[in-house]
């Protein structure tokens, strides 16, 4: 078997669409590995993934060919390798177990991704608990007066690394309008609350205060709106009266680190198309 | 075996509590079935939940007895028989998959309550598919001009059947802050989200806008500043993409019912104790 | 628009299948809702299910066409029209919140069946709670001496009714190898444990002796190899030491009407294709 | 404040103990910060478990004190400071992520341990991905026939290293009966699945062969009967027909890592109290 391609688009819903590119594939010696669509009714727009062995066909080559195909339908497109690991840029404050997760997962080949360097406002020694190995590291302090210094020195990292996925793994930072919009699409949040629930900071504290039996987290797409961005996933767990904002703090770690990791993957494994300000999730 | 009684007391916190409950409750020729507490470091709070046979005593000269125990430690306490149902009154609008659910579990013997009225502001004929039974039915249709006297009948109607707790089975009206403030701590609430996300109404149509990955349901004790009321129970379950909101609603309706008779449940065993604005849960 | 129609099919996978009946169904008109396949890459089988919009076709003549395709792929299909109420025989014993459960449901137009009978091995006065309004009710007692002909009896009101499922709806009874053959596929019965934990009798008292922290059921096609049969549907929620056998059995409720209405639902949607011994489940 | 201890005892149940207990405490200058009990009522046992200040009260004289009560009780009883850091033994095969999380956690103060020392059958380069720092780690490779030795030299390393609790990270290795009671109740092992479903090897490929619809996790005392040990924390994810054996495996080492994580938690804070073959679990 050639290695396996896939495939996504969006466009607006009509019929045909699914016979059209699938009947395309056939043609051209694809095999289907796996396949997912969404008719989403309400904004009558159609999304795909195709997961398949392309048979003796280069990517390349496909590529051109389906240019045809993809105009007719004024398609969003794209054709990528499934496994080829992605470049990521991971940014960090103090909090290191998102960090520690996603490294761990990473050395066991969970995660189809290449971490390219590791961006902190923080010194290295900050990073007392997670195994950086030899994976580059640079300290950005950033005040509310250097934001946009500090900010343009991670976007020449984002190029000189070629990053193709920005993860703020419990970076604690908000991004400029500029920023987020800079990264749009690639850049990745763990919010540690239940989205819509307790924006902004100290969000446990928020939920000890406010009471509630149940803590979860949320990863997105970061938007210039903060904590507004297209959800990816969220998890959430049921706690009690006797969970001070400490255990809290401990329970949500759990649930920050396996939301972001599972947003991640669903990323590096193009399952996620945008519709929106909400995503549709090719899940598996 | 004695009917069991249940004793629930709250204080400022200090050393020797446990021991002199339990110590009178012993003299007293009581065996505890079950107990639990909860020593709220933040607020420097106590709280107990003893539940036990009280041998010989009758329940009305233990209450006599432990006057001056809780005088000594200026208490909020509460003397219950553990299996003496409580009088309910339910409260509905059109949907009746909350109220067809807790008649369903009472008949059955799940929820030691005796439903002695139920008041909607549509007509009989609406609850189609809840089995009311003889259990008397009352419309109080109200409109917002009229919701002065037709709060006011609620209270005269609650009055009359000595209603010890009311369920806002989706009743789907907000009480003034009179009402509120007239059933408080006696008045519970399901409210069809995760709070503190989707306040107010149509909160599945803004989860579907917003794109959450998840749904939830939250049982509140009601006060006068709406859906923020004390929490006693919440869950929530995974939701994708291909949900519509049509389908948030039905997924939600499972969640709904299940939240609002677990919450009543806990209510009606005197499992939660208001801790201001927070609830504490002695579950099982 | 005109009624929707479902076609689900499953055959030995092979480059092309996607494409050629996505093809056929656009040739003939019609327009695709919703599409869901699965390359099953271990046994090398396919399996799909398409809800459409079948434009101008009809249904018969739809079917006349599709079978030259379905011949060349070999495949076992079936074209369903997706709102049509199936029949169905609910079966019951002396538990009757299963059954409650799916009546209510039905009511309110959750599930997309007629239930044209209810079968217990009591009386109709041992269904104290669930409310049967019209349905057809019949007794059939059953001993280990009487099982051949009371099932003989159960098969004649099947067919008398034409029911196209039967639910066991917590029947309690064990069915025969020939009468679990005679429903294959067409009889959806809720253990109530977390199979394959706990087969057979009193699983809530084996859970309890065997200290579990964690409770479930399982929603699963019938087979003459009790309680192994394909899985539909499946959940499980957390216990404690404190639960008694009685609290697990009242936890246990709220799991087994979930999940049995669960798995009902996706079977009358055309949602469930078996796959050997176990099933596919495109869920939504 | 002083160290704060805390106080776990069982005995049969009769009236008075938690007066007793407590007045006990109380009579010492102490004041208790967290209390549980629980009465079973099918074993007629009680248990306790109770967090306290002991303010000027010594630990050893204190427990001089106590011997008295706890005799008249008959009880099993152990008096433990809280935030001692447990000494433990991690046993570990290939497989690393168990071993990974424990370690992450221990170093950020989530675990009150000490890993004293580190066995593996396998060499210490194939705990690739885990970062070991510098706790001791020693190859005990083993086959059926050098089993008595390797065993023996297991306890001879827990009795050097003084090793408090040993925890089978993913050990892979059944351990003789004769071991099994050498670290009766203080032995955790992880088995990856729910119990008591799929006992034994290759858990998750049972459970793709079954075609379940959850996979869990469960974390339990070593006995010297294979996976029958007294379970102390499980918990359970949803799969689908999609998951390969594979994705079942990658799914479940979230599960076991967070369940074993917890269950050493809870022991290590002495919230596990043996009841006969189950547990008895203080949890918060």
């Amino acid at each position: 078997m050639a290695e396996p391609l896939v495939l996504t688009l969006s466009c607006a819903d009509r019929p045909g669409i699914t016979a059209r590119v699938t009947s395309f594939l056939f043609a051209g010696g694809g095999n289907i590995l796996e396949a997912q669509q969404f008719n989403d009714r309400s904004s009558k727009a159609f999304f795909m993934r195709v997961e398949f062995d392309p048979g003796n066909w280069e990517r390349d080559h496909l590529c051109d060919q389906f240019v045809g195909l993809a105009n007719e339908f004024e398609m969003g497109w794209k054709l990528a390798q499934c496994d080829r690991p992605k470049r990521v840029l991971i940014m960090v404050s103090k909090f290191d177990h998102c960090l520690a997760d996603l490294l761990y997962r990473w050395r066991i080949g969970e995660l189809a991704m290449e971490p390219v360097a590791i961006i902190s406002n923080h010194p290295r020694e900050s990073i007392e608990h997670a195994h950086l190995g030899g994976i580059p590291f640079h300290q950005l302090p950033v005040t509310p007066e250097t934001r946009p210094e500090q900010e343009a020195e991670v976007r020449k990292l984002a190029d000189r690394y070629d990053a193709e996925l920005v993860i703020l793994a419990r970076y604690m930072q908000i991004l400029s309008d500029r920023q987020a919009e800079h990264f749009a699409g690639r850049c990745i949040n763990i919010h540690h609350s239940f989205l819509p629930g307790f924006k902004g900071a100290k969000p446990y504290h928020q939920a000890y205060e406010r009471g509630v039996k149940m803590i979860g987290a949320s990863a997105h797409y970061v938007t210039a709106d903060l904590d507004e961005g297209p959800i990816i996933h969220q998890a959430a767990e049921p706690v009690t009266h006797a969970d001070s904002p400490d255990q809290l703090v401990r329970k949500g770690r759990n649930i920050e680190s396996r939301v972001l990791a599972e947003a991640v993957r669903l990323h590096l494994e193009e399952r996620v198309l945008l519709n929106g300000h909400r995503t549709v999730v090719f899940g598996n």
